[in-house]
């Protein structure tokens, strides 16, 4: 039975308190929050778990086996590191850290310490996304063409951070586990439309070698909700639409043929295919269940997280470079790339 | 009675025939391509149009009045100039011109003869983009904050001009329309997934003095076909889906409040406004009709034309710093201001 | 301080439990279920609410107030009569009993002991609703000519009710609120596609006096969900989409004009007018939540409900009727009128 | 060459003008109109076409051989009848004739004289319902459970028939052709929203033997424009959406399966099954020209017709049974069943 804490009673931290609840293998043994009037709520719902507004209590409290981080950006790197000295094994909320260089600690503090450390990327624990990277893994899609998201609504307007680190972490989380691939560089624009605030709308281009290109459009001031991503192959293409009750994924077999060489520009012909579409049906499952499922599992049987510390970092890295880019109105920033996990 | 020549007569030449057809005070006397197959359909619709393989019999014709020049963009130059040159008005398919320095010397020439150049761009007539920059005109939208537009399908490869001179050419004329202001700077992006063949799939950034920020995704190469455009200000927004049959333009009662001032950014707070969506029905008519109208009042009673040669030169001027942002990944490039109409 | 008992803790009960405890002048004291399985959840989240296996418990406790029934239909007389004799308010799941006998009887019984007796008639308490109905009797629709309702889905298929007890119990209860009349008569068509089970696809006319007809069309068997319901008046028409996350209601200023009077018929002229969309932004907020409320505050104050006990004999009496015509595929069966409430 | 006179040059005879005038093998000889200004564009378009206001004309000229009737329901029997007493084949707009004793005696003389008689049912020529009648035919949905469909818009109110003989004429050849089944009894229902104008909003089911059930909803007073239809079977299910620009056509892999047998319904099971969607890619081509190509086929070389004159006779008796149960508010009203083709 893993002792769990869960530091952080916000937004996300119900959710993830009810998750981790709802494992055999697992108990949420304290809840921290800094605002004593989030804490009630909890004492209520989850007797066995006590509650405390000093996270200092889940790190002095050697009956912690594992804790989850989920406060703001700026402060992972602190708790993280306090759990992590204190032995414990960490699960933090995207993005992993609020720069590169903090994320390399974290890393390099969980590998010393033997600890888990996991992110909470939690789109790539969906049935869509796992789909969508079937498709893109296993040929079916042909060679990758592009990447292209759009996550845009009338959201909250963060104070700290700007709206990448806020809404293309998704995007950015999910592409790394689709493509399994790294940008080399980044080219982003974007603007803030409230003076002393962060970014509200951005553009973000990656490139890649070879043939592959990826853009990401976010927005905290859109009127309507847009969740839509296309994955463009040479063999077929896929429309991931969040906001579809069902057919969240289209699958089209749809696209070019080239004819001719490259030796013989003048003769090459290009052919256009359209053809059926498929709608693959998806499992249905809370996807911070599988989340919690998988640390628990890391902790256990060091069975491989598709959301480990250094997916955390790619992430990171690519957030940084494009708030660089942003700053140079596009000009474009070389990503250095991540060690592999 | 406005005696026309259309040259081309290709995918678009034969609506500029009907079109002009149609006019009471305007007739068709010749219609030109180089493919002779193409001409043979005219002969039996309009049997008071003269037909030729040979541009040369238009522009020698002095009871020609007009002419309009519907061919490839490399070849509106000398086609435009060759008709300045023997005193007949140009209407120039879009864009204007394959560069901006063309651009320019069909000005200076159409100027200094005292005729009539004008741009068909098809959209600006439309009563979806009309009824949009006057709302952004008038102080509906309160102020502007951003113009983002996606414009994909499976399209067609052009050979010989990249896909922001194929696709986003309209954008930018609705948004020279719309807006009625210049950016400064464009950033822009984009791969082609055909070797020796233009980029396919572009993105473009553009920055305007103040708090404005425009971008434009184009693509030849994608599954569905999207024609969706987001006009952001601070009283109100805009969804353009050209692709509804009615209820083309939306318009949403969204955004945010600012309390508080600049230098008291600490006790700034955000006020979110979710009211109503209003669709306004839209007056029915081909837009292209209205281009012909105004080519016609154009040349006989000087009317202005909201698709005028500065108009052409203002988007000529974008398309060509875009394409060289686009070569050098996303790196910023500034615009020189074309002289307003 | 309201003493509720929930019978019933299967697909609905555990929202009514919730809804109720959330009030601050109520209090769920008891908790019963045939299914012991089903009650452990309980006692774990509402520690304060006994349980009990056996709804007898509830009806021999004098500290209860008022019990809400949320049990198959089949049970819904009995129990309901159960706890009028023993003096308690009852708030009934729709619909309110399997016949209109069984339905005027609780009538009865709870006006003779002055006790309230309130269906569940959930939508009516939404914003969505509310609206069309504000909009039906402010005359903002001018005369109203149709209902047209459909709702499907590939749903559970019960085994004591046919599909129009089950699904368009709902559009009848939202009906009856939003045009505030009686049909007069009904005809009904249907089909059973497994032996043995109920009709599972079903649709049902209804004819009111002057110029009004009603329609629903409701199926356990689609592939694809839909909730939609058009609302037809001489002035404009509702469009009520309840699976649109923003812009469920859209209403359109649209219709006909007829120029010319009854005894002219020849000359007589139809107009169409097609004019602006606008959709309301409703209000946010669970119906079930202004049910609990609701029925509070018919307890406490006498605050009427528009989903009294009347109410729910009328939709029952519909019901009834219809299953009738069924029967008899389509031949029409006239409604007795239920008393006004 | 088949020598083609079109009677009645109003909204849908221009298309028939066109369509015939690109077959090879048919030319258009005449056309007619009793409004002499409607001709004035033929004699352009369509300069070896003589006119007329009198269809006389084209009955007398013995060398036409076949007559397209595009003319008010009411006036096809007699000018089918002229024609094909003159010895000329026919095509019928649909529906057919205005009753089936009409519609009966023009299969007989036809019959009697050896004359093609068909009609001119659009949609069974479109490749949608051709893919869905294939898929029904093939078994590939299972047993067919049902066929439900909406056809509604604000569309023109006709002054000689109602709403069933203008919209459901469509529905009606569709399900002919799809299901290849003829319904036992009819159930309508439907109401005039205009004085002394027939009914414009009407429902219509249908029964057939077995545990098939068909229902339409035709409108002409509908804010929206709709065009679904919904084929549910026991494999598979199917929804047409002909408004869709592309994915007209969407095959759902959902449905029930029942465990256990009718003897033993206490133990009977139901099963739900939530497969993948698949949208079949459709042949492009303007159906009316198939039409016109099937026409001269059956001419020429007896080439049988999905729309012979048994079709149109089989929809007539529909559209009859279904005005007689409207008219007696879904009295259930039986189909003499036409003779199979």
């Amino acid at each position: 039975m893993i002792q769990v804490a869960v530091v952080g009673y916000g937004y996300w931290g119900p959710n993830l308190v009810r998750n981790f609840s709802d494992l055999p293998d697992a108990r949420v043994v304290w809840v921290t929050d800094l605002r004593a009037d989030r804490l009630a709520a909890v004492a209520n719902r989850y007797p066995s778990a006590r509650v405390s507004t000093d996270h200092n209590d889940v790190i002095k409290d050697p009956d912690v086996d594992a804790v989850v981080i989920a406060t703001p950006v700026r402060t992972h790197f602190e708790l993280g590191m306090a759990a992590l000295r204190a032995g414990k094994h960490v699960l933090m909320e995207k993005p992993l850290a609020a720069t590169s260089d903090e994320a390399c600690r974290l890393l390099d503090e969980a590998a010393r310490r033997g600890l888990a450390l996991m992110v909470d990327h939690t789109f790539v624990y969906t049935s869509a996304v796992q789909k969508i990277r079937q498709l893109a893994r296993s040929g079916e899609l042909g060679e990758l063409y592009y990447y292209d998201s759009v996550r845009i609504n009338l959201g909250l307007f963060q104070h700290d951070v700007n709206v990448l680190w806020d809404l293309a972490v998704h995007d950015l989380s999910i592409m790394d586990f689709v493509l399994g691939r790294q940008p080399i560089a980044v080219s982003a624009t974007g603007l803030a439309h409230v003076a002393g605030r962060p970014e509200n709308i951005a553009y973000l281009t990656m490139f890649f070698d070879g043939r592959l290109i990826a853009h990401m459009h976010v927005n905290w001031l859109a009127p309507v909700k847009i969740r839509r991503t296309l994955v463009g192959g040479s063999r077929r293409m896929v429309v991931f639409d969040d906001l579809e009750a069902s057919e969240k994924i289209k699958v089209y077999d749809r696209g070019i043929s080239v004819d001719g060489t490259q030796d013989d520009l003048a003769l090459m012909r290009i052919g256009y295919r359209t053809g059926d579409m498929w709608a693959p049906q998806l499992a249905i499952g809370e996807a911070l269940h599988a989340v919690a499922r998988q640390f628990v599992d890391l902790i256990v049987s060091k069975s491989p997280s598709p959301s480990d510390g250094f997916a955390g970092l790619r992430v990171v890295r690519l957030l940084e470079a494009a708030t660089q880019s942003m700053a140079a109105q596009g000009r474009p920033v070389s990503v250095v790339e991540a060690t592999a996990s």
